[in-house]
């Protein structure tokens, strides 16, 4: 058994970790951090764990953190850095959910998030995680980046394409859905419920933090050269996201060739699942589960095609991921913890 | 391990049943039937369940019921009694959740549900698995009734007042809510979403199914005659209910009393949990989840008080509670399979 | 023509009196007035106002009152009888949508609301409008106080029974529901929307504030006294508000002289309805519309019944019956302004 | 006044256009048909008619055509040609909702709806009625075809830009999204609200029947050839539709260029709106309006924008812009009966 803590337990991917977590039969949850709600029973602030035992919701000072083996950050950007530079020595492995660890150039960090990043040491140490294509780099790994909740839904998506050459990795769009619970915890007008059900609206149009993500992920895993064009979407759902990535394929490419890759790619993954032709993906099939699932269309435009993936963003899209990462550096079974499939409806 | 088969796999309790069956450590599912979707692939029916190793969905002729132990019961009534007279003596135990073993007098349901009761024997055999009230006749069980939805959320309320003798027993109103859910998988127009999204509704006002068995509980668990004032109302939701029971205390209780009354029935309980003063349940804590929720409040009017319950129907409310029903017929830890918390959000 | 001013346009109930104005052919709008969104373009505040020709956001002071007539306070209880104190010698008429002129007797308002009222002398003159039970009054009136949203659902339902004797008004429970717009527009953490959606709960259990004002309008239309027992609830839509009133007949009375009762009260209504047996009436059918539908059923316990009654909470529950109350006080046909039906789905 | 008749009064589209000639001030409502509900009162039918004067739900046969003006046809595809053939001779005005004369060929009508068109001589006299775009045609026009809502929007948000030559008609992808009522009223599992609900899925991806009519609007109004790739998507909301359209400038035009079109182009609109740089058009800002909004965004790759539209898909969609085409063939105001702004929230 492992000990946990999770930083930033008053957030929904912190109350989403610890909920995995207590699902989970190799880790053992011992200490859980807040800021402002720090002193409050747990259950108080998300009810859901009433009459969990679980330990009391403390400030990142008052951990004892050399009884702690893994730490999931499920902090602000900027907090999290900071917290973990205090914190990385004590502990055997650090998951980070938040983006300060995303980014491998800390230029481009400073550029998409409007600060520099003040731990680039760290940085050059840290693994990116994207499960599926970075487990050889995950094993023993001490400082996990997991990605972004788009740029995971978007890549699982069109990695397998641009891998094996078969779509034009200049010409990709990305028009994606997200559930309301990837704004975070906030009392915000914006995603007040009067003002969020029973529509729909665009927003980050052309200047979104993940898109820069997305261009560094096709380089890394593919090998390509790219400028995602990405537009997000905001839709009355509590979680779920969904990536409609709209590609050309390359000359002499068929969809049957596009589909073939897809399968052989993923066949042995156990999260992520290419339905068979004319099924389409819905976000409600993975609620609350790790599962990605992809379907693959032709266009009506010759030599173009769809390729739509769906995910859970807390879930596979958040703690999820961040647990099946820390599986993976411990060379476990990743489905540890995660055997659970979507609470549908 | 346990054999397990689930009957009418193909509604929503039947795959709540499969998808806690596949998270519990000590059943093995072995059989999934339906009637008109018999010959598909489980996952065709309901996509959550992409990539799992599952049976095929067969008819109940095509099951070979020596080799199964347990059957949870997910039929409609009347298709559950005939399709249970057939199979109960080659299995172990049968779990039923149809509504056709829950009333004890034949002719109470002859008159409730429009239709004689065809196998009286079987029905003089069961025992009706209110799990927290019914443990004792749970161990050793060979035919289960688990209670209605709003039974359950209702009666888990006002219980443990009644057996105190706290509250008039001829004095109880309940006002219950429901998510869409609870009106099982149909093709209905009143259950389109465009119908039934973005407003609410009473509906089976003064003479819904579940009132007489509501009754009937009160009559066997806490001694005492009542006619339960019923009111169901459909609200925009997928799952979740809320019974809110307007009740009137007897001489000289306060609602200090009534509070204690719960907190010491209630203490032991691993899935029924009452809120300290002030703090209100709500049905999103226990999503998903085989957990209970109480708030006890006083009312304006002397001698008055509300006590609101929440559960999730298709866990609590129907799968789940028939999960730790069997478990307690096996003398198991009857939290197993179950210890999932609520997701939330 | 009328020249109308709107305070607190930057709330839902202002927006909602914005809307129905610009639909009226008696009323010209000529000023709207915020606090803290002052000197916004209105459309920037309220999106769905692009492209039409209002006047500026303002404060209060930079209004010229003398050039206004009717004036529509949509501000909270506290702000709203300072602002009205100001401004009701320079206009003809005002129209209170807020809690301050509601309860007659200053004390019940100070218990209340948990501040003096500081304009008794104006609370003396206003009229309380219940418009389909107050139009004599309202002939004429200066200031009107428009009724909670919740006494105007609740009210509709139990006034005609209790003015011809049929109910016991000493046994009134009133179960209510609410969209979430009744809330207002606020940056508040439990109206986001991943908190509010996909569930339910009570709220305000035996002490909220809108109960006092139904034992005043009982004791004003129908001369009984009262102390109505009232629970609110939470429920994921937008507008929306149902009273499920849980009622005991007196002897002798049976479900049609109940009936029979509603009908003819309400016969020549144009916004109150009485559906015919065993129609059940549901919020979405009234959205954004003045109308109210009412259904009457028996209760399985003799001698009770349950009287719902639906209304669109910012409409007929506010600034709807605020045009109808403003209509009345003109001697004009009251139904101006308010003749759009329910926009369904 | 005109004599207006709706047929297919039970379905969502005839509820609407029935909803919007009540508040119609030259239209007086004579007729509503229906197939399978008539003889049913309209209010039973769609209650939120309840307490308005209307005339009874009778089948089409049953109507006196002579007394009728004009027509607004809500019927499927099919059912709308043949009833339609029966009875334009009798009366002034067609104006048709359904997809039977949207397409100016023949052939491409029974590619595309699998079935031949049986009417082509009248097909070869309609007027397609994009009211912004078909003015000077519909003065006059006997039999109006009105757009598809996916059209609708579509094509309001790339026509100005394709009408002056700043985008490439070759590259025009859109990624669209629309409330639950674009189904129609059926009983339907896939709509079913537990199907529905919470979640998200693109369907008819590569194959959608209104694409072809993109291409032909394109052609007609624009005079370029294209082969819209168009990816519809299903979103839990009641009304409303939002088209991303993902496009590329032609060489040398700037996002300032492109946006200066959209705004000269529909400065003197009534029911388009650009909004300004960095505003983003949401579909519940148009709720029950004839209104659409449309914003211009530049996208992260050199020469790439987007265009986001948003319309109600029942009324602006449908059988707002129905009125609107009827109001333009009267050479009336195009405003009458239009003038409610969105219901919001």
């Amino acid at each position: 058994m492992k000990h946990a803590a999770v930083l930033g337990a008053s957030g929904y991917t912190g109350a989403e970790a610890v909920r995995l977590i207590l699902g989970h039969p190799m880790l053992k949850l011992k200490a859980l951090t807040a800021y402002s709600r720090a002193g409050e029973v747990y259950s108080d602030v998300f009810r859901n764990f009433e009459g969990q035992d679980l330990p009391p919701l403390v400030t990142a000072d008052e951990v004892d953190w050399d009884l702690i083996d893994v730490v999931f950050a499920c902090l602000p950007h900027g907090a999290s850095q900071e917290t973990i530079a205090k914190i990385h020595d004590r502990v055997e492995t650090v998951i980070d959910l938040s983006a300060d660890f995303r980014l491998a150039d800390p230029e481009l960090y400073a550029k998409t998030y409007g600060r520099p990043h003040e731990f680039t040491e760290l940085l050059s140490e840290r693994v990116y995680g994207l499960a599926e294509y970075s487990r050889d780099k995950l094993l023993g790994a001490k400082l996990v980046a997991c990605p972004g909740c788009y740029p995971t839904c978007s890549m699982l998506a069109v990695l397998p394409a641009l891998e094996a050459g078969l779509i034009d990795p200049d010409r990709i769009i990305i028009d994606a859905k997200t559930g309301v619970t990837g704004a975070g915890r906030k009392a915000t007008l914006n995603f007040a419920y009067s003002e969020t059900a029973d529509g729909a609206q665009a927003y980050g149009i052309g200047n979104h933090r993940h898109a820069p993500e997305m261009d560094q992920a096709i380089a890394d895993f593919a090998g390509k050269v790219s400028t995602v064009r990405f537009t997000p979407h905001l839709i009355p759902m509590n979680r779920g996201m969904i990536a409609t990535c709209h590609v050309e394929l390359t000359d002499d490419t068929s969809i049957s060739n596009l589909r073939e890759a897809y399968v052989e790619r993923y066949t042995d993954e156990p999260f992520v699942h290419v339905l068979t032709e004319g099924q389409v993906p819905q976000t409600r099939h993975v609620r609350g589960s790790n599962h990605c699932q992809i379907g693959i269309f032709a266009d009506r435009a010759t030599g173009s095609a769809v390729i739509v993936s769906v995910i859970d963003n807390l879930t596979k899209g958040s703690s999820g991921q961040a647990i099946q990462n820390y599986n993976l550096t411990q060379g476990w079974d990743e489905t540890l913890g995660l055997k659970g499939v979507g609470v549908f409806p």
